[in-house]
């Protein structure tokens, strides 16, 4: 008899990911019938008409193709060619040889020149470890591999907010862990709280479950918010005194639009408290910020205050399937290495970055008010990342899900469900995107208002 | 207290793979003190000198700057721009955006083609559905979905040969899951027998362990041997026997070099032997045959005789970490559509993979006629593959591990022991690539020779 449903284990029929889910499915099969989608469940830029840097295609395009050295001179800028130049020369074997399973040395040095200067602030001085630094396929697969690691039996438990990216749920429930959730306080911003993190982990201890990590997600997915330093404190307190790892999902670092906040990282708060007792592995990528780089799957994981024979396992793990891809090792370092003032390719650079930037925060802006203007909707500000994640008041008795799946049939627009990423129980949300171009959000906008007020 | 080896669990202890090992980390060592090291651990052509196909990279530098396509008149040949245009088209949104789980449908069409044209023969007509292909970071990624699928309790047995490819031992506790080992036939080249089968099977019985599928490689690795017709026929019928489900490993299915062999696909006797009762998934690579792109990290998982519930697990599991890197993507689009006759790349397309490949059918002949000749070796026909996995003879009480340290230590060549694959006891091997440029390979087996003369 060939393989039957009945064969697969509960790890793998129990796991669910909503951001590409029924809903997804059917927006894709509506749109093979000729039905025109707006797909609002994915942060996928490049797919809504955002344009990749050019400075980092050029670059790229020379690795793949070193002969444009030669013949590139009246195609590509000068500072492109040295680039490519200096990355075939420093990879030894270019993009073509498995690099270490750590990913690219230079590459990693350069993540850790970035880290520091990034976290170099407020009167304190970071140190970074190229060699606890691991380019991964996507941030995804850096936190699969950290995950890897801290599950060990069913009893042990991830801490992970509600609402969260359900990467997460997805993985600790293949990986055959627990999911502890803690709520985000939706009043205050989605902010952290101590005593909901405290009811969780107890609630857990209840269960007989060990937990053993906390996941932060900052800025937010899908709920837009920006943490405050205090908050991150906090965290970093209650991490130590229950002996957890804590994972920083901090992907959309580079996405912060609050007029005077600035992204703090997890890195920088432990530096800055002078703790060395809480490990800490976070996670970046080239998916998000400015370069929607999403197909491209390039991304690092810096772990930091874990001992060396832990990163031997870890880099153990990652030799197992050989290495992240190269031309997402490279993008990683073009990320973390863009032209300098003076040099050819700047401004166009800093133009391109700049237009990205604030054509996000205007949309973030255009999002937050048009859904609050929509009666029963109620919306957090989107501090950062890409996101909405509404309040929506629905009819009696009907589900989020109908809802979205409903919004689809009728306006074709495609949008996760609150229950996706996990809400306070009696509410109900939604995550779109606000990633469509300004024009069409205002459709969006205005189609969703229009759908919420006649849907029963 | 920051994270400690202790709390890593036995899953992620146990985990070896011996590929990138103790001996190639020393090496690693040696090299950054000035040794010069040849690297025969791992089958990374490019890293040995193997130039990628110069129709591959230029189509994809074009891909990853489409504005090439103006300005590339000049510098790229006609059907280059082309065939770059197409897969912009086919794509909708190029390298930079998410592709949907599976990979690019018109990559995956044109993969279920490939597999069409290269399995029609001796009568037999194939149906391949593009629906159940995936496309994967490199083969080692689809090996791991697949096995991430069979193994839902740690009474789940995968058969696998005794020497093997670490990459199935290593998931396999990574996941775990029971190695099955079953010792292939070292005399006959190599090859399967049912008595073996058998043997290895019933011995899991008794330990409780419930079989749940047997990976068998092809051209094999470590072992360089190829199936006969009349072999993988009966690996069908004891698969059948036992409700296994077969993975097929033929990343190598472009490696023969025995003449007047040619490969033979497992979904091929599967169809010439009208079986649809036993369940297959197969593996190819971009890594490996002539282009040997494995920094680029492309392959693709083709499941047959699987039912659509199955298949939308596997989907789902996909989903999670979102989809394989584009630029892999299309390099495999590439793999399995070349250039056709008349176009202009034609003629250089087929003079480098025709030099590609008669490079490695000479150095395979270097290498086993080579090992033969040193007293106390005996190597099987390199009939196809990247490897020579020469039994040796050792002094009383000596190990593998130590020989192949010390010829490290001694010559500077980086070559794998046969522990790390799995052998019969009392037998020793080493696994050393056959890639190194023909010059370098008659020194690499001289230095053996001189070594294994001398040691003691």
């Amino acid at each position: 008899m060939p393989l039957q449903i009945s064969d697969l284990g509960d790890a793998v029929l129990h796991t669910r990911y909503a951001v590409r889910g029924p809903i997804v499915a059917r927006a894709q099969e509506l749109e093979e019938n000729g039905r025109s989608i707006i797909y609002c469940n994915i942060g996928n830029p490049q797919s809504l008409g955002q344009k990749p840097l050019s400075y980092a295609r050029n670059v790229l395009a020379v690795c793949e193709q070193p002969e444009l050295i030669r013949a590139g001179a009246g195609v590509f800028e000068r500072d492109v060619l040295e680039k490519a130049k200096y990355i075939m020369e420093a990879s030894k074997y270019g993009l073509g040889a498995y690099s270490e399973s750590k990913g690219l040395g230079f590459v990693r040095r350069a993540v850790a020149e970035f880290i520091k200067a990034r976290d170099t602030f407020d009167s304190v001085a970071q140190r970074v470890d190229p060699n606890h630094v691991y380019l991964t396929d996507g941030a995804s697969k850096g936190v699969q591999a950290a995950l890897r690691l801290l599950i060990s039996s069913e009893k042990d438990g991830i801490l992970i907010p509600i609402p969260q990216y359900p990467l997460y749920s997805a993985t600790i429930t293949l990986y055959g862990g627990q999911q502890v959730g803690y709520y985000l306080d939706e009043e205050s911003g989605w902010s952290l709280s101590e005593e909901m993190l405290e009811e969780a982990i107890h609630d857990a201890m209840k269960r007989g479950v060990r937990a053993r990590a906390i996941v932060v997600i900052n800025p937010g997915n899908p709920t837009g918010g920006v943490l405050s330093e205090e908050n991150m404190r906090m965290v970093v307190r209650f991490a130590k005194r229950h002996g957890l790892t804590i994972l920083a999902d901090e992907v959309y670092q580079q996405n912060v639009y609050k007029p005077g906040a600035r992204f703090i990282s997890f890195a920088h708060i432990l530096t800055s408290m002078c703790e060395r007792e809480v490990s800490l592995f976070s996670f970046h990528s080239i998916s998000k910020g400015f370069f929607g780089e999403c197909g491209q799957r390039g991304g690092y994981m810096e772990a930091r205050n874990v001992p060396e024979e832990v990163i031997a396992q870890i880099t153990k793990l990652q030799s197992v399937a050989l290495c992240a891809n190269l031309p997402g090792q490279i993008l990683t370092f073009l990320l973390v290495s863009p032209p300098k003032q003076g040099e050819p390719s700047y401004n166009r650079y800093t133009e391109e970055r700049s237009a990205i930037l604030s054509e996000l925060a205007e949309r973030a802006k255009i999002m937050y008010e048009g859904l609050n203007r929509i009666p029963g909707f109620s919306c957090q500000p989107i501090d950062g990342a890409m996101y909405a994640f509404p309040s929506i008041t629905l009819p009696r008795g009907r589900s989020d899900e109908e809802y979205c799946m409903s919004l689809l049939e009728e306006k074709g627009i495609c949008v996760v469900p609150g229950s996706g990423f996990g809400q306070k129980p009696g509410t109900a949300h939604f995550r779109t995107t606000i990633l469509p171009p300004t024009d069409q959000i205002e459709r969006v906008i205005g189609a969703i208002s229009d759908f919420h007020t006649n849907w029963r």
